[in-house]
């Protein structure tokens, strides 16, 4: 019942005891500026977290985005970025949030350069379109994380709309969705669920006792680690981006990226181990 | 309350009295072997197209994905290609497909792209995420299509479910919000309304009289032209890609492309010309 994804994750989580999920969104305005100097600033930038926080780390998330803004050469710093972590701790998987959503024979293009090529252990995708445009991901044994309730302040423009047949918002439908998926396709299925609404992570966690739930939202966004925690239990992933990495914008960046992680991390190694 | 997008489409549009919208897909498994053996296979292939079809498309739609399938050297080819596209004839608009969709922060990332560096007239996005998520796009002066009703068959999974509070599916309260949004942003939403559904996009033009749709699903999918026609007006692209491009495997994929191309153009003109 675990996919390959699963099993590296559960793997790490207890060797660090720790559920820490370190995003890499390497927004330009906010750089330090000695990246901002290199010839391949999305790298640099990626490469000096990596490097000062891997042995904290339960899983990296790099958010595509940041390097499409620049197109071929971001995504040319993109693939560096990803074969280097996995030069130097294969161990740790690695989440590309993406959030992919398209038909079928289309998807199956992006299933391909997310799990073929550059072999990352999961992606994050829209799955407004419906169950065939998620399939190419799966068929491939990929691991996607599927947006259920965003971190987002409009988050619940039409995600907390009710629907009449069970009178549920149309993220707990989602979810509902997801659980399916996930039973026919065992242990390949997640959902992303915002950290800034702890109430509705702890009824999500009731609805889907087995599942993974990547947490966005904590540290910049908002939610406390604790409330998360307890919300939201072991099988999850609690995404730290900015919180970590973007701390200064001067060479103390590293630095201090890897004194917040560690912190972090010893934080959640005490939850973990108070909550056997 | 038009905005750039809709005038240079508009202009078009009147030019050749055709809403036909080329879809470039260069699907690596089916494209011409002599495109294969080129040295820039996409860019080959999609500039064949455009070469053989340019005097009868009223816009072009390269999806993302066929691109993003080979990252940073496919990117490198979708620029070229956007390059060539606008020196061929900078009057014929360019909607990227990409249906992108994340937080504000993280959506200017793509907006950036998109209509900063490579000045697409339009983008295709999906709204999950909520009105935050779409801003970006809106603040840069872009234009974009709203995922609403695909064409997919599984489209109605998470798009046709029933909403408690106005009894519509979820696609209409879509439709509604991107409605909202154009208000605020005159001329700059637009939404994607399948074409494999002529009943529901007649109802959805009732709707919506004055917005614009994008219109997959001809050709290839299924829809007929006079149907679809007569279930959106003028305001709208109807979308052909594999049905128009992908032909033969053999170089005559040229000159059936654009055989394909003048006898749809030269259909929806009388079409036009007879419902003026």
């Amino acid at each position: 019942m675990s996919s390959a994804f699963i099993k590296k994750y559960v793997a790490r989580r207890e060797e660090l005891k720790s559920l820490l999920c370190i995003g890499i969104d390497p927004e330009w305005e906010k750089l330090p500026h000695s990246c901002l100097s290199s010839d391949a600033p999305l790298f640099t930038f990626s490469k000096a977290i990596i490097d000062a926080t891997q042995g904290y780390a339960s899983a990296w998330k790099p958010n595509v985005a940041f390097f499409e803004r620049f197109g071929s050469r971001g995504f040319l710093e993109f693939e560096r970025y990803i074969l280097y972590c996995k030069e130097i701790n294969q161990n740790i998987p690695i989440v590309a949030d993406a959030k992919r959503g398209d038909l079928a024979n289309t998807a199956k293009e992006y299933a391909k350069y997310y799990f073929e090529t550059l072999k990352v252990d999961a992606l994050t995708v829209n799955a407004y379109m419906g169950r065939d445009s998620l399939l190419p991901y799966l068929d491939l044994g990929g691991f996607v994380f599927i947006l259920c309730l965003t971190s987002n302040p409009s988050s619940a423009d039409l995600q907390k709309l009710v629907l009449k047949k069970t009178n549920s918002y149309l993220y707990e439908e989602v979810s509902d969705f997801c659980g399916k998926l996930n039973a026919e396709y065992p242990g390949q299925v997640g959902m992303v669920m915002g950290g800034t609404h702890p109430a509705e992570l702890a009824e999500m966690r009731r609805r889907h006792p087995k599942m993974y739930f990547l947490i966005p939202g904590y540290g910049a966004q908002g939610g406390s680690l604790e409330d998360i925690y307890a919300a939201c239990g072991r099988d999850s992933l609690i995404n730290s981006s900015r919180g970590v990495t973007l701390l200064s914008r001067n060479d103390d960046f590293v630095s201090l990226a890897k004194k917040k992680a560690e912190e972090i991390q010893s934080q959640m190694s005490q939850l973990l181990s108070s909550n056997v």
